[in-house]
């Protein structure tokens, strides 16, 4: 689909010949452009909400920087995820403006804010050693529009630091649930709140852990309700969701 | 704690010694009964929102009928989930008014229909082997106060079925997605819609599909934003978090 | 090593040829009985202070009734695990002295009570349909000369149900903890109490447990310390290691 | 076999002793030259069509060119694939016609190209990181003498993406298809074509991808028809095993 | 899409306002006939050449059944695999003419021969035990228009009687190779042949072949070129994907 | 390859055209006879030694006498295993002669006693639960021609008790030993002496013997020197490689 | 909890209005101290015995230096485990009192030895290799007050080795038992003592091992009874249950 | 046992008190030497027939270097395996007669030439990637005092290779056979030899080859008879079986 195509189309509606909810339908499904070794889809922010994040994680950082600039040259919202230091380091030199956080492994370029959803999403983890994966969450949760409130070194070996949290806990939304080991936190924690937890198994631990495999199936077998997961490590997608949730109650005007 | 607690609790509300949300509190926390073998949770109603449902698989149709029985005398509305025949068999005999779900394998009994939340939940899935899993989640969705819409025999195999129930899709508040064998169903939905997506895998399929392990891995993995995962075959779970998203948007008065 | 051998070790200590400690030590390492399919090791109950217990599951009745008879004989007090109903009913048709466990699939035959240990083991389980491997680490913990406390349903999801037994498992000397599905009992059980935890995973679950897979990784990765494990199910094991501890407080005189 | 007896053999043909298709098939089944560490198969091309494939990964640089250097002296077409850069180095300097394809990880050397393969096999791929596996499959492809066709990042998450390439996808005769992840594009793919669909499933994920794994399940276990797996990764595989399809439907004169 | 649908668009096929290859594309992709628990795909046989099959296992047989009638109004063929004992005397019952394949655990119903490929595909197994799963691929090919040609216990542990059929192998156009325990055959067998190689791992075996698991990782790590394989005990799929192949030479006139 | 063919083959031995250990290697590489279902190979005694044992499991009684009655009528000593009580039956009835051995899941018909090897097989087990997988392994050396001596019930937990068997032990020219649960045995046993050991894993255990995988993998990973594995219960295939070392020391004249 | 409220709580005890185990109580479940990043744990020496340990894998050398400094400061004692060398040389500048254990890979900075228990735990390993583990299990039983008696080397491969050490081993109060590969000493051990055996598999091995999960599986599965399994190279872990268990016979006064 | 012990033992031989058995009885049992960090036995030539060969991996150079001191002193022919370059370069500098084998990742130091079985080892190896671990059995066998005959790169997707090594393969007292990725070389040669085979998976491969799982699980599901399986890479363990068989037909004088 072509700008002629979408130019027509828009004519269309401005004649009364479409109406805009059938446009809208229309340009949800169809254009993208072909970089050739990635097709960047700029109407996502229309399907979906939020624009296209780059996952960098086995890229180069020619095509980071490509990709990037497709998109910041259309003002889009920019975040980028898994970006090893080397990545980091060319979208840094060649967009200023880019915010780099460390701990995210994660880089953010904003043209304008997003509408921010009225509702919160607490962002809890088990240990120190969760916390990049829940700062990945927290961070991709921010630029898709979303207050966030960070709990952090709640583990069940101690359940008092936990009910400790609890009127915050009764304040959210929804709530993203980091945890590796075991990965118990989200079954405890879902038993104290309300509302949906989306639970992120991290592949913190050692041996039999399995590279973040039991805390996966623990969270798989949990006997709380309420409770749904994610993949490994993946603080990205849980964020994705909530978001999709806490947009449910509205956003702020 | 006994009756006498709680009356000496409400009244302190009435005098105003602590607040209704001191005392609501108060109450989510501590009470439930002692049947010697299994603790029944009168208050989770109030806590969660909904009874305690019973998993039968693994108990005794005796057990399930004496916890039957206590939430039934209690005017709790129950579900029973994985009922096998002979369970089913002596509940339908103890209780006439139990309604039996051949397909879902569940029975409920309703005291007082719940509230109803105001969106919709669509329980797609991708097979007919599928059912017994889509229903268990349909089942529990309308159990807990959810309108639902059921969308069946749309595996990716062949798209355009899944394309011609679009608009279906798009009124949804909030989509449970069942698929076994390759578990791919989450990931197409989830491209077309812009509400959270519950994927449950079911272990339909045979040799390398591990028992659902398949689609279990698939789902986890997937490339699309805003999908969450629950157990193999868990449609119960998948429904207890889709209730809980959809309430966000509120109950019909 | 025949009787006259046991006889002319004896002689030895009553002539004070050998120390005692020294025929403790030759008694200890060499007798037993061969019935040809299988050595029984009547000093055993020597060696680790308690009888060899008869795994039933996979011998034929004519073999448990056989090996029962054999130990019968010499006095024994006898414990069976894992005992089908088949085998359960050829055993008491030929021992109506034997007590049958149902929910434990053991029996006993008690010739002389065992000396009781002076603590108490909690053998704590977080759902009824942990119950049958809860009760078989009782039964033998009672037929090894333990005083037991039962705790029953106080799974995570309802945290409250846990902190309401604080004081039944502060008095433990050891604590026994069945928990299946995500396995998160022991972790937050061993939070809260100073002695140690055995762990036992139970089977219970389906889908994503794999038999009991999800929680014992769950266990194994416990992030709480003084956890250790035994196999899915093995009631009779985490009995024996936790009669073996509290023997260490000393025995009542 | 010498080149005594080989000559001998063709004597025999010429004398009308054995007919050509005799030969043939005596050629077929034993000639290979050893060099000490690794068979060389020069009439490989004679009966599998192309020539033995050198697969570096786990070879030494001295290994790779010694054995290129036997087939090359043979003027046989050279193909390497999972060749790292120092292999590729060493390489490209002893034989400076070799052709280095960067993306592929892979080098060719032709002396003259193979006959062309009259239909055109088509190379898709889901995503930008599963180029490498998709261009070790093209270029395999081409250096078998095949006509591809590249359709780059069309997952199932946009499925317009995909659907838009309807048209190229109905002329190929053979499809590949490379996926990561969760592995769902040659389900989908597979639904929309008459040809056969050769699906690889690459190490591209993370987490519960399990290097692969995930991706390899889902493919196996398609609701589609007409779909075959090969090992992960394993474009040369899928390319060869495409390349003897395609051969089916003749060559150009 | 009704029938007035259908003759609308034909309608303008014959008025000059569609061409047939439009048509042809339009009818491909849209029509389905809901039967409420299962939409059938009458026009699968447009579509991907033949009639949507009947996966028996784990439908009722009233399920299949009323599948079947609905296929059989149309005068599509019928092929229905994995059928147990109790679907097969159903469906024999509600349609006489229905013919009884045992040993593939099949039936199939034809009212018209489909359109004969010119080439054979040659069905391979490498032990006794291999037979159901052989016969299943054997059976499909016939319903899809294949010539077939079994060999039977050609195990690699005595490779001479392979060897002893290279004639029949090497006229075949497609070859399926069904194996269990350690899978080897079709790394042979693709040594010896020119053609496509479709392995079928099948779940005999005992122990460490994990349900056919070994066979299945045999196969994929084949160290021949041109293997490509399925599913565990899917007959059926290699035979689905054999047929694409075959057809690629013609159909006999 | 017919009698006429053996009998040109011997003829030219006769008559000086063929080394006689010429024609032994033709003998070895060509004969077996069709059943259809099943290809005999009558030769192998020749080629290995022993005459082709059937495995029962997954065959049909029909099948398994049909396989019986012509290897029978050749006069070959025949070997069942894995048979299971329907099988037995059937072939107790067809061939009076045979002999049932209940324990090992096996039957023998005897035609004539095989030639004896000189040295001993001890085959020795773990545990009683372990006897059916050591009684297949018994029967079969001694239908290999080999004298065995049994040691039962030696399991690591009572080191003693194996400690005692030393004696029969070094006097053993090789040792099968079979263990379930951990499989630690051959790893203390292959301490103990100085034959070769062939480890048979047993699925003997529950929970995280994951059907003998533990046994499994505990031997493959044993620290003592000399020690094979077979699969999971294989003591038929344990049986043929002792045999095929035991025959190495001679055989009696 | 800040420090008024200790300080008032403490008054209330001087003055009678709580008794000291009241305020016991009290202590054990509230204080901790918020770092940001993680929740130190200052009362847990009073909850469970003994300083939070810090894991230092995972975690950067700023903040290991920073959690120590805080504990150092409130004069606990400190145990670092799983210490890489770049956060061991951070450590011993900041602390230059800090002990480095290099084969443990700890460290540990000791304000005042902590009160010895009465008993000795025995910590055993097989091989070589497996002295990282036994150290830092040796390490930390030491920091928690217990006299160790190390035995090293007895792999169950020469079972003389470990006989040899029975009188050792029959004074300890506790067993640790590291051991890799088959990891089949818990085994042999636990049938030669009286005490509690804690096993530790370790990740030493190769090819099958894969990981420590052959050993681990072997402990699970021990016919021994008295046995409990830890993760994998979890010597902190095992050292932490052993200790709890050796105070449980007194501690030195 | 110290010297005295055995100085006493032999004169009690000489003194006609013992006979010259029970002194080598008495000898294999006990004595080993102490290192701290390691037990070397250096009665194991005795009591297994050659010296404890040193595991390198996991271990320090200083470590290494020690061992092989005591055992050099000792005038013990060393053998040291998985030897990494940095070690290697250790060991040789210490003992400049040292031999070092590139391939093998191995170094021997021969005091005195082991007795020469009569028999031959062959060690055959799939593909060139599979040399170092035959390498790693070929120098074990000849430590060992075996005459080995190489063959290599016959993988059975050529299998003339194989066959036209059938003469050599005849010769063979025992057959060592190296294979990775499907690992189906043994059962394929297992076919054509009446002598045992011992089968070594190696970790060559990707993807779904899981480091050599897939071989592994390939060779313990062999169809052969007469194979047996050692862990994967173990090509030292498969030397030594080897060796321990070979020695029974005797030693050359």
């Amino acid at each position: 689909m072509d700008n002629n195509t979408i130019l027509r189309l828009l004519q269309e509606v401005a004649d009364g010949q479409r109406s805009p909810s059938e446009a809208l339908s229309s340009l949800e499904h169809l254009p993208y452009e072909d970089l050739g070794f990635a097709k960047i889809d700029h109407h996502r922010q229309l399907r979906k909400g939020y624009p296209e994040t780059i996952f960098c994680q086995n890229k180069t950082p020619e095509q980071v920087v490509a990709i990037t600039r497709h998109m910041y040259e259309k003002k889009s919202n920019v975040l980028g995820t898994r970006c090893p230091p080397e990545i980091m380091t060319a979208v840094c030199k060649a967009f200023p403006e880019a915010k780099h956080h460390t701990l995210a492994r994660a880089f953010t370029i904003t043209h304008a804010a997003p509408p921010l959803s009225k509702g919160t999403i607490a962002v809890v983890c088990a240990g120190t050693s969760d916390l990049p994966v829940a700062e990945e969450a927290a961070i991709t949760c921010e630029a898709l529009g979303n207050r966030i409130d960070r709990i952090t070194d709640v583990g069940v070996a101690g359940i008092h630091r936990l009910l400790d949290q609890q009127d915050k806990l009764n304040t959210a939304n929804v709530i993203i649930c980091c945890a590796g080991m075991e990965g118990a936190l989200p079954s405890v924690l879902a038993g104290l709140v309300h509302c949906p937890v989306i639970a992120v198994p991290t592949s913190v631990g050692y041996g039999a852990s399995f590279g973040g495999l039991a805390a996966l199936l623990g969270m798989l077998n949990t006997c709380a309700t309420g409770v749904t997961v994610v993949n490994i490590d993946n603080g990205f997608g849980a964020a994705s969701a909530a978001s999709t949730i806490n947009r449910m109650a509205g956003t702020s005007s």
